[in-house]
């Protein structure tokens, strides 16, 4: 289906298309190099900013680290009794649901030989801190909607549709978001 | 239960508890208060690197800001097409979650009276990307399990536990991730 030789326009889209291939073709051969486990460190800061630290992971069967260690900064406004070093972590979501749908969308166009010159989003989360803060059990803790509204501009519209529909079917951030994750817990204190 | 004035140690772990309980007892008073929607702004750079802008958001029955815009780059690692610009959306899941997790916690820990001296955290996400590379069915797109290990220093050892546990019941994005949210995608495709 995707017939394409490095020297044939490597590069769509800013994606190596020829490297993106011969990964999908080093992971069909080898399933192992698909499991990845990544990871953040936090460290309580004063009140609610604290501070995370994003640098190894492991994935393709060895340990390995981006090329910097990546820090943000998290907080509450002062309208949340914060200081506002940082978005709130609830923000923090928002923006990795807009970036895996975005990234995944551009790699899906590069291999589908679809040209992009604009994509854009705008991401809305509403939630009711009724529920955070303990004063009404009916209401849940998260957002209770969140509203993505993607622009694109490039090639025939609609292939830009169908992209990202494929980016939706294919998010890890949106698998996440809209389906849950087992999370553990445990606590050393002393 | 919580009698304070503010001058009666109105700071503990950095929270200012005195607003904290006047911002309860407003809320209380007025449920509109604690609707708030929270907003980000994604814009494709070039192949899976792409950056968002938090900053506006609206709640307690205005348009407010954040204090200044904070900007956040995603990206792909080279082992996985990319060119590591920042950390991979996915990662921005793990420090949301340690984020709100150690906020409230912190939050908790000064409404009960329990002084904290240190929280630290680890998170771990486990995924295969043979779900997301479209190469298993069987395969899920997200994690398949988050693992988070608090460290905690200051007062008696089992009220530390215990507000790691009332955190848990309480954070937005614990339930986020756990129980997922409905999702809407829009696209304006030209």
């Amino acid at each position: 289906m995707h017939v394409m030789t490095t020297t044939d326009n490597p590069t769509r889209n800013g994606v190596d298309t020829a490297t993106l291939f011969a990964t999908l073709d080093a992971v069909k051969g080898n399933n192992e190099i698909a499991k990845f486990q990544f990871r953040a460190t936090n460290t309580w800061v004063s009140g609610t900013h604290n501070r995370t630290t994003i640098h190894g992971f492991y994935g393709a069967m060895q340990e390995m680290t981006h090329r910097q260690p990546f820090m943000f900064d998290a907080d509450h406004p002062p309208v949340l009794v914060g200081s506002d070093n940082g978005p709130t972590p609830v923000e923090f979501v928002l923006h990795a649901l807009a970036s895996c749908l975005t990234a995944g969308l551009v790699n899906i166009a590069a291999a589908r030989g679809v040209n992009l010159t604009e994509v854009s989003s705008t991401v809305e989360g509403d939630i009711d801190l009724l529920g955070i803060l303990g004063l009404n059990d009916e209401v849940r803790n998260g957002y209770q909607q969140i509203t993505v509204r993607f622009k694109l501009r490039g090639d025939d519209p609609d292939k830009l549709r169908q992209v990202v529909e494929q980016s939706r079917k294919r998010s890890a951030v949106y698998d996440i978001v809209t389906n849950g994750v087992p999370v553990a817990i445990e606590v050393d204190a002393a």
